[in-house]
């Protein structure tokens, strides 16, 4: 009750991600925003931004100029890409934790994300000791993380969707993976652009990125590591008229040696302790609804008689594909209980 | 911590009241769910409705015919009116506490309920010492109250809107007061019907109920309670393609006695200890969004020119307007933390 | 068949007003689209940017600098205020006609219009002899009509509702005329802005403008006029959810000379050979989508017992309240058929 | 002007296919609404229920026991699956064409249409003669047909989709043809469903039908057909949060023959002279909202590194995928102009 609360940095505080942060943080048990930097708006109270927060969150934006970072135990970078490499370092050196919700450190190989990013990564030696920060996979690493690189919003779906098979070499690589993935427009982030008007995004939807998407390098690396093995992988995104809420049908290819195994049983063990991931029953239909607001993944295996199975994944884009992932990891660094904070339960209808 | 948790029974558990009240309470520190009743699902588990509830909700809906409510500290009833005033009897003598969020409790005049509601009132006697549950007017009988006529969701905009000007007679009633209603589609409840199909409900709107809405005697009658007086109410309400949210625009004549008055600082300190009533400076616009999934109404002061008063009050129709109320009534009603079990974050974006 | 076909000018094609004009008058059989300019994207053809009119619109954005408009016949001007009052002479000089979207010919009192617009006003000459374009108050004076200030969104649902009682004199104007307009998001243009993206306007609604909105004077300058007195106007826009579609739902006292007349037999003879506007019956509930992507306005009367009358108007923003009443303009100016091009039923569902 | 009408007859006009059918026939230079008939609603003015009709559509439904449909030239059946085929032997022995917008004579394999329709089929004999109606794949047998098998919404996306490649033997039937196929909420039809309220189908999305859709045997057997092969076939529909709009995502494994050769030249050359079918440049990606209300069909081609070509096609699926394509089929049936009566430009936004 009175024990003493970590320290928060959020340094971009005016996109989605950002104020998702300061939902989430607003009532965490174990946590105390201590500052949130914008340069655009320094000195508005945040309150005055986001009227959701009124009597939540007392700060106002600051000047992160004039915002000593260092004091935090923990800083989330909630910006574009390329901000939180250029600050990690300092931080680090001070003794600060990062948890970067951009890409910085996603990609391990920095061609791959200069490629992508078009930027040269600004330190690579942080980069090396940063960890992938999906905690099903990656949990022990995370522990003792100083640097987190928190995963894209269609990583998670498609990794914890594949693990499960990848992990036992169950997939026969001769076809490509395919992930039909579908977002809410929340995903595109709070910028001024005529793409994402209500006007134009309202009652209408389409694909994008299909030529490449910076979330496929970063998916295909991970799924590389998790099998082991060369892969085919196509992804395709698609924007859907909804706020939130993301949902991966993924087309993959069984080898012979899943034949006859239980995968509904193989996946129900694998993630039987994890509180945020949902095996459903074989069969099922999740709705993106059913995750709204909180930090659950859901996932239904439709075998097809082909060979091939279906698996349908769904998770809130804002939360387990972003904010709350990203607390979810801070507790871990901190040796905090894994779900404080985090207990939302679904907004539904 | 290891207190002792109130064992709860909701009596028709299949309808948007009935889950919200299941969302809140799935959590709530002081509540354990002991009974959801449905004559349609009986047997199926609740989560399995509402997968959001998965893992949160362990018990099945359970016949009405077999489920002892007796059992139970207090009920709900999320059924249509005329339910629960055929229970309520019962459940009294056996020492339970109600609160029904349909109309059984709402109307002291049982000429006016039978005109409205097609029914004669069940039992009046009941009625008499039931007590009208909007904590902010009535907390001192809500307090020792048995019984509880939880609010129709308009009239909890209308009159936390109105009842400071209403207490202190700064209204002149030669000219009506109009209240301009705007609705999510949640309102209309969680029935097949075909007027609120997604593809009749969505990128459109309309009036309805213009003729008479159950809701305008209900908020008729308040109003007259409050302010002592016969007036006049015009109350158009509107169905808007939102889940949730509702918006009431309210145009008031002033009286003299007005003139001069500093009208913000008077709600400001008539609410000033209200922590689910939230006066924004003058001038704000309040978003529906401001307040989704919260138990937090929000009201904004727009003086006119000639004399009238434009007010702007937002409240998410499922808390504040129904399920959230209840519970905080049902806080009240057995001395709990008045907060309890509603403090969540408006879910926005 | 072989008729001549009117050249049309369209300068800021590429705006919600300039794409609906040009959907209109793709298919309109006295209209040739010579020119459609736009500084920003000159050199684009106009279906890259609205593939909807592959195949219809051949034309490429042009450089307004390097376009000759006085080749036209008419020229609408879907632009920002303030464009069209600074090129109107030079075309009226060719003997171009114009027809302005904007605001620059609404308002004759250029005190009023620089106060809310924020800019002298640059031809008050032009200005003297522009006609405000609604075809069923103005027909005459649109008949022989060189420039066009086509009305407001708003101004056109008020005005039409508005007009058989003021024609009528049995409006009491000791109380407010208020009404309570509700738009679909569209009218806040084709703009990247934080305020109308799909991830904030979605599942939200709010009022705005309520302080003062630029239709105010406009409406309250045409009410004076149709009535011929002083009166009072409360204005309160709101912001719905949907991409187009407006409702206005107007409060009204009615004086004492109202009485005993039959108010539904005296809309219905106003409007009677108006094509384009339909008075519905007496207590009826018009939805926006009745109306979607056509050029109807539709009207129900709802009288209240207390004297007062409750107007429901409706109307597709961005046809009746743009672009469908500027090609019914230029139809009556140049003596075609006034429906002519118009003839789209409304898309349902 | 003066031209003969055709004498149209529609069974079942409640629905959303009966209504769009309306829409488009309201005002089809050379149709005339005979009868709309209803066996809940008859008497009831047909512009009642659906106000967009108002002044276009005069009938009323009327009681299909009481309705001499001999007397039209040709009937829609817009009815639940198996009514057309109860009725349409005598319609055709009284010289009456028909068009069935529902599935009775869409699978010429009369088992397979019993496994997925749970009933037998009525007139295996007259279903020998229909004709699957794709005017751009069947044209020559549409013009003399008089049966037509309206294709479902999906299979018009997936079959124009994959002709192209099918008719000239570029697939590798060694992997399976995936659709991941999107739909409005509009195909769920206008029926009073938990499932499909606003409430439930808004900002929200799922996938359905996975295990099972009656679409997949439809495309599987016109997919064979057209190849001449047998093949594998994964469909995954999804539910979309918007009223009308269909998106096909096609995966598809190239076979050698398709190396090095210009698909695009192919698809543009196969569709060159179709004027409802568009094929976008490669790469791009279209909205559902560039087809809104409009009969066009539009496909984008994006071939993969790895041999697969990936295909979006996009569609209304109330029009080109259901009373769109069945105006056009009966224009050919009539030697009509192919797009009578279809000339409506997309609605956008």
């Amino acid at each position: 009750m009175a024990a003493q609360k970590l320290k928060i940095g959020i340094v971009g505080g005016t996109g989605y991600t950002g104020v998702e942060l300061l939902r989430l943080l607003a009532i965490h048990p174990n946590a105390s925003i201590a500052a949130v930097t914008s340069r655009g708006e320094a000195g508005m109270p945040v309150a005055e931004m986001f009227p959701s927060l009124r009597g939540l969150v007392d700060v106002a934006f600051s000047d992160p100029a004039q915002t000593d970072l260092t004091l935090c135990d923990v800083v989330f970078f909630a910006t574009p890409h390329g901000v939180a490499m250029s600050q990690a370092k300092a931080l680090l050196a001070a003794g600060v934790k990062v948890i970067d919700l951009a890409a910085d450190f996603r990609l391990q190989d920095t061609a791959v994300f200069e490629k992508w990013y078009k930027m040269p990564h600004g330190c690579p030696d942080v980069l090396k000791e940063a960890v992938y920060g999906i905690p099903e996979l990656y949990r022990d690493n995370i522990k003792s993380a100083k640097v987190i690189g928190n995963p894209g919003c269609y990583p998670t779906t498609v990794l914890l969707g594949l693990a499960p098979l990848l992990e036992q070499s169950l997939v026969d690589f001769s076809a490509p993976i395919i992930s039909d993935s579908k977002s809410g427009v929340s995903g595109a982030g709070r910028k001024a652009e005529i793409a994402t008007l209500f006007a134009e995004a309202s009652d209408n939807m389409k694909a994008y990125g299909v030529a490449g998407h910076r979330h496929h390098p970063e998916i295909h690396a991970q799924l590389k590591q998790l099998s082991g093995n060369e892969l085919q992988f196509i992804f395709v995104p698609h924007l859907i008229p909804m706020i939130r809420g993301m949902l991966s049908t993924i087309y993959v290819k069984l080898s012979a040696k899943a034949q006859g195994l239980d995968l509904q049983a193989l996946y129900e063990k694998r993630y039987q302790h994890e509180r945020f991931v949902d095996v459903l029953p074989t069969g099922s239909l999740p709705e993106t609804r059913s995750v709204r607001g909180s930090n659950c993944l859901r996932i239904a295996l439709h075998p097809q008689a082909n060979g091939y199975l279906t698996l349908l994944v769904t998770q809130d884009n804002l939360v387990k594909g972003a904010a709350g992932q990203a607390v979810q990891n801070m507790n871990i660094m901190f040796g905090l209980n894994e779900h404080a904070g985090l207990e939302v339960v679904p907004l539904l209808p």
